[in-house]
């Protein structure tokens, strides 16, 4: 039998999907989950896109071009202009997904053996695209104790060797939902800039702020056009993960000249996906009114629950909708099991993400676990009462 | 400025997309031009799949399963099943088009610096999806002399070295149309067992057979159940490029659950993509009946057109919609290019691919051009008209 090759063998398994055989077990001994393990909202896809999808009216579902449809690709530089992103059509190539996206600024700017740099906790998938390219990923620490702000210039500096290429942020962040400040977005372009590194923001949560802040986006720094690259998604900003629709977004013309070469070898980017995504892009405010009011009280309940357990802690993120939480537990991956396998409340229990598949850094995440708020408040209410009855049982608690 | 990765510089850009720019120009001069250039079938989508895509009504498009769609995977297994290919659900990951299920087979079976070996010409993109995955591919040579049948096994011996991982084959061939025999796939089972070899096999056009002709799976192969991979598309089955619905399958346990890990880091081929693929498998065999017709009268009137011409030869291939031609130039980059830029006759001219693009050795294809014969029989007719008229008075015809 032929060998599996070490890349392949070196591949994560979702850390975020490995407990759902747990919970399909539970489900069958009649127990309710709550899913709070995944980032799939339970919002509404806005219904001018699916009307969109229902009245295509082509007789060939054709390809596309290969860096999208050019009106969508026009109709979205004007959605970047309204927030402050000036870009054209032409910085723009459609992508199946972020994920596409991140794979062709990978493999545009990195070879077998560069390292990318990027703040831990991170989206774990990230080192799945690192591995896939032949990329090193350097994780330097935020911690939990400042809510996951951007972690000191000393970190970035002792992580830069001759083979780092970029520094990745993800900004509404996965997992922590930590908002970058303006300021923490400049000292990121200087290391860029005294470094000549490429600044990747995965910035697919941009429009979930709460509490009155804004998103400032890598496009807004000035001085910094041939090394910024946008990667976005309409997967969470219009609650339509399925339509397989991102973007790898730059001003630098070499960077997405090469990266277009990738593009052109798959084809194209999803024709009625993009035809969902152009017409979401006509989304009224009220809709993104209703879902932040709806996200914002949900952040509340979660946060405010977990704050009132006792030995444990959760910041109050400013984005996205995940929080990243301590609780008195020997070991998150441990505890998350046994919810599924050995506790139940009410006939209920919950499915959480441990912590630990965030981070690069074996051993680090072993208190911790992250949270998707994406059930609606009375369901996250219980989920939270949950947690706190499993907290007083769970037999590796630390208090 | 950071530097571009060798990797992206490496890739080559699209062959048959390189002269678009040069028919544009032609237009604009009021020149119609007959496409032949890209794959791209002018054939209705069947209208199951529109109907499937129109009447879509959940209220949230969801990511689907990594795998896809466990009901479209089911039903797909059928449509195996029905081509003598046993399959389960199981052996089966949906993938965004052909391309991501060649990525994840490279990904999951070969390292930086691993081999490949093609019969060529082959698919141009094969060379893009292995520079992706640091795979180095070993062409080895199928002549038109023969009709491009499958090199002999001294060929292949030649190219085997320790660093070999696999054959990958297109059956029925991109870009000749060849399709291979029985007799040819046992010897490249003899090969692959022989070396521990993988067999990748492209077979997207496997509907696609004239003269009577059945199309041979590397699936119906026995004892090779461990090496062979399926890559396949809904693209061409059903004129449904833009849906970007692949698929890898392979009875390889291992392999699928390495190829799972790749599927899991990009979440999940598209929904939307996967609801007109599902649909289309209710396909009426009368809409093959007539596709079938339709391509082979086209197929028969390049065929015999190409050989009526002085110095040209056009073998006669049994699949697919494509033929690759010998023709009396000098460079068939420089008259595809001169057919464009200095040529028309009754104010038309045609788009043909060079040759050049689909050789991975360089110098080979040079008097060669490769006809996608995706347009109806008279447009056909008038583009070889025009092909005949161009050979005789192109600066640079041998003849």
């Amino acid at each position: 039998m032929p060998a599996i090759s070490a890349k392949g063998m070196k591949m994560p398994a979702s850390p975020i999907r490995k407990l759902i055989p747990f919970a399909e077990e539970a489900k069958k001994r009649g127990v309710k989950i709550y899913y709070l393990n995944i980032g799939q909202p339970d919002i509404e896809t806005p219904s001018v896109a699916l009307e969109a999808v229902r009245n295509f009216d082509m007789k060939v579902v054709e390809y596309s071009h290969s860096a999208g449809i050019r009106k969508y690709r026009e109709k979205l530089a004007d959605y970047y202009d309204r927030n402050g992103i000036h870009v054209t059509a032409d910085d723009i190539i459609v992508t199946a997904g972020a994920s596409e996206a991140i794979l062709f600024a990978m493999n545009s700017c990195m070879d077998t053996g560069d390292e990318i740099i990027i703040p831990e906790p991170f989206y774990a998938n990230y080192n799945g695209f690192a591995i896939n390219s032949g990329v090193v990923v350097k994780p330097i620490p935020s911690s939990i104790d400042n809510g996951f702000a951007l972690p000191p210039i000393a970190e970035f500096e002792k992580a830069v060797t001759p083979k780092t290429k970029a520094i990745m942020i993800c900004n509404p962040n996965n997992p922590t939902g930590y908002l970058y400040s303006d300021e923490e977005l400049i000292t990121l372009r200087d290391i860029a800039l005294k470094h000549d590194l490429y600044l990747f923001a995965d910035e697919v949560y941009r429009e979930f702020c709460y509490d009155g802040e804004r998103h400032k986006s890598v496009m807004h720094l000035e001085g910094l056009d041939e090394n910024t690259v946008l990667i976005d998604s309409v997967s969470k900003r219009y609650s339509a993960c399925g339509v397989r629709i991102g973007a790898m977004i730059s001003k630098n013309k070499k960077l997405m000249a090469t990266a277009m070469k990738f593009a052109q070898a798959r084809l194209s980017p999803p024709t009625l996906g993009q035809v969902a995504a152009e017409a979401a892009l006509e989304t009224p405010d009220s809709y993104f009114d209703k879902v932040l009011k709806e996200y914002h009280a949900r952040r509340n309940v979660v946060v405010s629950s977990i704050n009132n357990i006792k030995g444990a802690f959760c910041p109050n993120p400013k984005g996205a909708f995940y929080v990243v939480a301590r609780l008195p537990v020997d070991n998150s991956d441990k505890f998350c099991q046994w919810l599924l396998e050995d506790f139940s409340w009410e006939n209920q229990t919950v499915l959480l993400a441990p912590a630990t598949g965030f981070y690069a850094t074996p051993g680090k995440g072993t208190d911790e676990i992250r949270i998707s708020y994406v059930l609606n408040v009375n369901d996250l209410k219980m989920a939270m009462n949950c947690l706190e009855e499993a907290l007083k049982v769970y037999p590796g608690r630390t208090i």
